[in-house]
């Protein structure tokens, strides 16, 4: 039974994700997670000549790595499912250029890396991959330039304004081992995919979409409860990316009118990645780099840790531009929600 | 076996396109294909305020089309795969924003209908969903604004330039049926996805993206034959979209020299859908909207009344932007290929 109520996938067997890493900016590093980095790249640029150069050579470094990690080879891999949040997505075309694997580019805007590794996960559970891999990035500078004003305005934030990690994350996927005690298996599994529906309530304010997203990581999440017969105490980790923390807020309070608790274990990529006392970065980190750098270094690290055994991971995403922005109207979003075990849970 | 060869994903049991529909604008139904449209447009604007909102009224036009064209409900769909040109794929999130479906948006430039018609027969054959929607558009207007220059500048055009179509196209997806003789059974099925992989060959030109997609149309042609034991002559249509006029010659040329014939049952849906005698349209049409109204109409309607039984489709995609142009970037492309036969083939 592979469709769970009216939106949920179910793996029956679930999909161990054989890999992962992160790279992130000196900012990210400076971060309440810092320390579970691959790579903390010192200059913005990475020596490269724009940052949009940079924020490609982001993603290659954070697929390589997580290859590496896997000791796979780039060969070995079926499809890369990959997306970003410039325009035509060109950090993911010019990022995963160099690599001679079938690519599939994707755009859910912060949700993008839910979104990947659910289809990532399905692809390989279908039987149309033995392995895939899955990236998703973003970059500050090159994110300030498409969505808000040349950095040399300086420009005051809202206090409910997020900041674009500046990072990318990617995830080996693979089909389980014929035989039992191979490595991959030990490794946390994707078990549940519960794609989202588009959300608008209207809201317009391009300085708050933690306000936006949240009711649609309610809709999400409803609905994965709903048809999974759970409730957020059957998790030991929720984790949205990116509300922000008013967002979060937001989506805790949803949650509450409707009698339900969303419990101590739930929490933010967006809030967890920066340290918000530090202003700069207002209501926390977003960007397809945040939940993708969060998910792949220290939810994972920490799954494979055991330090949880049973975690869900709902990527939000605000699917406006800077043209729908200016045109007036409001900011559509969209939340995919990911269950990921794990093994032998 | 659902991996054929080294890229081909083989559907045992085809999976059928239960109904589609295409809409388009003026210059697209004075065209040889106009009487293929289910609407065309006179006002290019559809009476709403902007170009942008146009292009998403017509992806929905095209979706509900297809969906009455079926007799299919919007809340029988498991997943909506949408995607298109714009910056942040604005087209698409606001053109399924009303529908409580969930929702998968994906990027492939114009590549895009076969991206997500190949991805959609997927997740229906997987046994993801029972019935699945996929939709593009684009909109010459939104396109000149999006990639090129204010209309009112009255730019000349390079002869190789080629013309956004201003359409969408929409097909319905469905499990094929456990009771033989049903309707949908008797449509045309995905048989085999070849999913391709980025090919840059170093074209700067952005007016001449046909020489830029034609080595990836090459790559994945190419792999799909291989993978599946067969040669250009095995299919009675080959069409990609949209390499246009000189593109497709380039196409021809690079089978050429490795001896093989493409032959007189390969084209092209950008040379298809103008009259390329009228200069305006230049090398030929492209966008998302370019080869989903092709196939959405002229190609499915052709095939259910039994005039092609084997269809290659292989939707072509220049994976570049206004800012990776300006920035001196080459293209990077994309073909992804789409075997479509009819019912007991």
């Amino acid at each position: 039974m592979k469709q769970c109520g009216k939106q949920t996938a179910c793996l029956e067997n679930p999909v161990p994700i054989g890999s992962s890493a992160c790279v992130a900016g000196k900012k990210e590093g400076q971060g309440p997670l810092g320390a579970t980095l691959d790579t903390q790249y010192e200059d913005g640029l990475l020596g490269l000549k724009s940052w949009e150069q940079a924020e490609s050579a982001m993603q290659k470094d954070a697929l390589n790595l997580a290859l590496s990690k896997g000791k796979y080879t780039e060969s070995s891999l079926r499809f890369i499912l990959a997306g970003d949040l410039l325009g035509q997505c060109i950090g993911s075309a010019f990022g995963i250029r160099g690599c001679a694997v079938p690519f599939l580019g994707l755009y859910g805007a912060c949700s993008t890396m839910a979104q990947s590794l659910g289809l990532g996960a399905l692809l390989v559970d279908g039987g149309y991959a033995d392995r895939v891999g899955v990236v998703t990035s973003s970059h500050f500078c090159g994110s300030e330039r498409q969505f808000r004003l040349p950095l040399e305005y300086g420009g005051q934030r809202a206090p409910t304004a997020q900041w674009t990690v500046t990072g990318a994350g990617a995830a080996i996927l693979e089909k389980p081992s014929a035989v039992s005690g191979c490595e991959a298996d030990s490794q946390p599994q994707v078990s549940h995919v519960t794609f989202g529906k588009i959300v608008d309530m209207g809201i317009k304010d391009v300085s708050y979409m933690g306000a936006a997203m949240a009711p649609a990581a309610f809709d999400t999440l409803s609905a994965h409860f709903a048809d999974c017969g759970t409730a957020p105490e059957d998790y030991d980790l929720i984790v949205t990316g990116d509300l922000g923390s008013t967002g979060a807020d937001i989506l805790r309070d949803l949650f509450a009118k409707n009698g339900v608790s969303l419990g101590s274990q739930y929490t933010d990529c967006g809030v967890m990645i920066f340290d918000l006392n530090d202003t700069d970065a207002g209501d926390g980190g977003s960007g397809c780099g945040c939940s993708a750098v969060v998910l792949c270094g220290h939810i994972l690290n920490g799954m494979r840790d055991r330090q949880w055994r049973n975690v869900l991971f709902c990527g939000t995403g605000a699917l406006f531009s800077t043209v729908s922005a200016q045109q007036g109207e409001s900011i559509p979003s969209i939340c995919h929600a990911v269950r990921i075990v794990a093994p032998g849970s």
